[in-house]
């Protein structure tokens, strides 16, 4: 008999070589008809491997990423079979599930596979699906694997070759054999729809000097309808990347000659970035921090006493040199060091601290152009940057208000659904870390407290933490589900050595300040692309830069106009008027273009009423309103989904 | 008999051999007697000059600087005698006029002069003043030169050696007789009040690797009283030196790690740099300017392609590499090729245009690091920066409204006196301008007709105009009396050409835009230093980022102090409470050193009574007033300097 021990911590007895499914169908039959995949003792298993001693099992389904991944790792077996009998004199190279699906690497010799063959590798693979073959591991020495595969494919041969005796398995369905290391779902029969993706070059061994072999991309799902829903859910993507929205809505461009990576930010872009910070701001100074400015450069010097220099100087961008005096800067990648050194600047009192200087600092970084895309990987961009100074007994509760600082800005706009990670040190290698292990416990404990009391939906993970400092980071889910890595809350032991920084205490003696970085944004042209695509640039009606157009039908009204704008911008509503002489029903199409939020067209009615027509982005026309009704109507919308920060 | 012009026009007719000094007593005998210098046919001769042919002649007074010059000059060689007198075996080696004063460079042997010394020098000075002897001006041969030289002092011997034959004259006066190109005041009696200032070391002819001879500064004025209150304005800009009061005030610091002459900002300052930009940012928006943001490095390509390269790359901050795709950065040295970038980001009809595109853009120029002083001598730097792109046909007004927001500028920040310069190009030299004639002259007219509608006090210089295009500067007197330059406004003809900006015109082909580049701080850094020296850290009160500051007498009266604190922010004054257990006076003491305006204290009556006790800084109790009162007075101060900017 052998004990499992299943996630809710509950042990139940088995038989030696009990399989998964057995343990699944224990539980509950229609439990174990949605079980494709399971975990023994940290490791992936088959749901038909015999387990023979008592462990920790995890039974994963279509739900669990770990289910997902075995579902594409299968299909990806699927796929190869078709593809073998499509083209029989293609060979195989590698594929594995990756994120949404699963490639396959083929050399398709003398042929080509393009769009048009789609649907046939399809068919071939339902066909083999609807089979219901077991996937069925089963080991061989490496000669037998050897002599499977010689005369018939030269990479798998070149495969084996560099493995070990004793580790080698194949995977077997159908009339399909695969080297495999496991992982798979029951049968073929749970793949119930599947789609090519694309296809593409891709170098044997990701070596550009090698032969380039075709890499077909697809996707499966366990139901017809989870495929549409995906496909739908590509096409929004489509539809909301940041790069199209930000040229349509002119936002920002990029230039050849300025450099590749660095946005330029046109004027309705940085309305909206003004927008943002002056929010953040706001909220800061009533959270009691204060604005500091540093330049975008530093000595070499400085990154050698930071460390950044011997971390990143190699892969970044290179030294600025003076051209008489022998100096070297460097574009600063981060802002800390300045921040310390403006901590330094003056001798501090434990009365004096906290002290929180924040900065809007723009920071450059080197990335490999190939590496570049849109402005969620860039070169240079604006960090909407902290750094706490504080005494180890005041961590507790700074890290409570740096968290209540993220949840407003995630609230506000409109991020409900996050989680967050606590990475703390690994505990069996208390060497690795900087920080007496009485300040790590101080801080690792005033995490967990805050994330608690903030009743945040958080994992810990053990041996996550910088070696000098553990730290919070929050994931965001966007309205198309994908998350997005946002606000990172970081404790810092290490600068405060390295810069040698010092506080009087009560006792009269100098103490070293701990260090808090955080950036609730993360950086302005990240947040903004990610808002982008969350939003599909529909901001919230608060942080739209242009909440209102009034569009008068002809120049006879733009008197009324004015009077309707004056009136809305005592009510601090951001309006505009298009005084152009086009038809209205040309400035309306343009303004749903731009996502004005609401458009006012005003005639001979309007303003003999003193009223305007509302039409709303998106949604058309609202009824006609008296110009104070509607100044309202737009505040109360505001004040509703943009509360202030209360500390 | 020869015809003499005058600056105002009028023509008078003297015998030939009529010296200025006759012209001046024929003038009046008033005016005479305060002449101290004469320019004759843009030449400057001695007051005794005869004059033998007709031409324009203008006679200075201690008002103009060519008399200070004269007047200083003169000083210089009573100085030399005085030194000889005194110290025989001293060797001359040359003493010019200098801003505010004169030097004289002496190889002093085996002696040394120090500030003790200095009373024995002046009494001397004065001793030969008061002997009221002409200068001379006498013409000598090479050979009599030199004959007068060797011996007695080899430096003037070397001196002499690099001169033509025919060109050397002598200047005496009393005993002392000195190598001089002439330019003296009529007698040494003119000089009532001298001092010695300072000494320090400098090199025979600059050379660091010559002799160090002894520079011994003085300085002279025609009246007791002038030197007394030039010696107070120097005791009054001591304590008015921006780098004594950004450092007593809090607003930056420096740091050797980060570099020298990269400021930090620290809180204090980056407020008052946010209300000085939010200023500006609302009178721009209000003028259709629109922000922009742009990286702070460009491909050196961009810097070729503007031409910055070619004229300043050797000088400035070198190329930044990157590790591996071999391109190659500029730190920015000025906004205008981003923002054409930007500009040729998408096509433009002339109905489009003008475009106003500004941002505070930090830029970096390398300067030695002797050059570097303070804030106004700095390797980076925040340019309230804006680039106009429009037609020839609009650039008259958009002169205009650039000039209306540079005096909105001036007038709400208290520089009310100011000068301007029309600078436009050599009219016999159109070949080293790029653009056409016709657009040049619209565009001379442009600033012109600008200038004069806006009353402004201003010359014209021809030849002074950049290759590009004509401009218009600004220069400011502070309190002091000190000028500085500030603001410009600049034509540009070059930009747009080799960046191919293009606009479609009415006739539907394509055009080139002018450019006008403009800053009315010109950069945050160097116009807060001179308005730290100009108002001594007492900015208008709109300005302060603290108006007032509350004092409980004791911590009883901490909630009364929220209420009006309260009060305060409803009426959006800025305001802070001290609430530390410090006495009263302590907590006055110290919001005197931080000059903020308004210290309000408050206990048991004013709590009854609903009032605060107002203490003016600088000024003392100014009485009681009801909360309100206090913050009616405090807003009819403000609105009575910063009106709101009417375009």
């Amino acid at each position: 008999m052998i004990k499992i021990t299943l996630p809710d911590g509950s042990v139940r007895e088995f038989d030696s070589n009990v399989t998964p499914m057995d343990v699944a169908k224990n539980i509950s039959e229609g439990f174990a008809r949605n079980v494709i995949s399971a975990k023994f003792n940290h490791v992936i298993v088959e749901t038909t491997t015999p387990l023979t001693e008592d462990g920790a099992l995890v039974l994963y389904t279509w739900k669990d990423d770990e289910g997902k991944k075995a579902f594409w790792h299968s299909s990806a077996h699927i796929l190869a079979q078709a593809i073998l009998e499509l083209y029989p004199n293609a060979k195989l190279w590698v594929g594995p599930a990756v994120d949404n699906g699963f490639y396959y690497d083929v050399d398709m010799g003398e042929t080509t596979i393009t769009d048009k063959d789609f649907k046939r590798i399809e068919d071939q693979m339902l066909t083999i699906a609807r089979g219901k073959h077991d996937f069925k591991m089963r080991s061989a020495t490496k000669e037998e694997a050897l002599n499977y595969y010689k005369g018939r494919n030269d990479y798998k041969v070149e495969l084996v070759e560099g493995l070990e005796d004793g580790t080698i398995t194949f995977c077997d369905h159908d009339t399909f054999t695969d080297l495999c290391r496991g992982g798979h779902i029951p049968n073929t029969g749970i793949v119930k729809a599947v789609k090519i993706m694309s296809v593409a070059g891709a170098y044997y061994k990701g070596d550009e000097n090698n032969k380039q072999l075709t890499r077909v991309y697809g996707t499966s799902f366990p139901k017809q309808k989870d495929l549409k829903e995906y496909l739908e859910l590509l096409e929004e993507a489509k539809k909301r990347d940041h790069r199209k929205l930000g040229k349509e809505l002119e936002l920002f461009t990029f230039s050849q000659k300025v450099g590749q990576g660095l946005p330029l930010w046109l004027p309705k872009g940085t309305a909206l970035r003004a927008q943002l910070e002056g929010f953040l701001k706001k909220a800061q100074q009533k959270a009691g921090y204060e604005m500091v400015i540093t330049p975008h450069i530093g000595q070499k010097e400085l990154y050698i006493t930071s460390g950044h220099y011997e971390k990143y100087g190699a892969d970044s961008f290179q030294a600025i040199n003076t051209p008489k005096e022998g100096e070297e800067f460097l574009l600063k990648p981060m802002n800390c060091p300045h921040h310390c050194e403006i901590y330094n600047s003056k001798p501090w009192s434990y009365k004096d601290l906290p002290k929180r200087f924040a900065e809007f600092g723009t920071v450059y970084r080197y990335e490999q152009s190939g590496e570049l895309h849109g402005l969620t990987r860039v070169r240079g961009f604006t960090q909407d940057d902290a750094h706490i100074f504080c005494t180890p007994d005041q961590l507790d509760n700074e890290f409570k208000k740096v968290i209540d600082l993220v949840m407003y800005v995630f609230g506000s706009l409109g991020f409900e659904n996050f989680t967050a990670q606590v990475s703390l040190r690994d505990p069996e290698k208390p060497e690795k870390y900087i920080g007496s292990d009485e300040n790590w416990e101080k801080a690792e404990n005033a995490i967990i407290n805050a994330a608690n009391e903030k009743n945040l939906n958080y994992v810990i993970e053990y041996g996550e933490a910088a070696f000098y400092g553990p730290k919070l980071d929050f994931m965001v889910k966007d309205a198309l589900g994908r998350s997005w890595q946002l606000g990172t809350i970081q404790v810092d032991y290490n600068l405060p050595e390295r810069f040698d920084l010092t506080y009087k205490g009560s006792d009269n003696e100098l103490h070293r300040p701990v260090m808090i970085h955080r950036a609730p944004f993360g950086s302005m042209e990240r947040f903004i692309a990610i808002l982008l695509e969350h939003t599909g640039g529909n901001f919230p009606l608060w942080l739209t830069t242009e909440q209102a157009i009034l569009l008068p039908v002809s120049e006879k009204y733009e008197n009324y106009g004015k009077k309707v704008l004056n009136l809305l911008e005592n009510h601090e509503i951001r309006a505009q008027i298009d005084n152009r002489n086009e038809t209205v029903g040309k400035k309306i199409r343009e303004s749903e273009m731009s996502k004005v939020p609401f458009m006012l067209i005003i005639g001979e009615q309007e303003e003999k009423d003193g009223t305007v027509s509302v039409r709303r982005h998106g949604v058309g026309d609202i009824g006609t309103l008296s110009m104070e009704a509607f100044a309202e109507m737009v505040k109360k919308e505001i004040s509703s989904s943009l509360k202030p920060f209360n500390v």
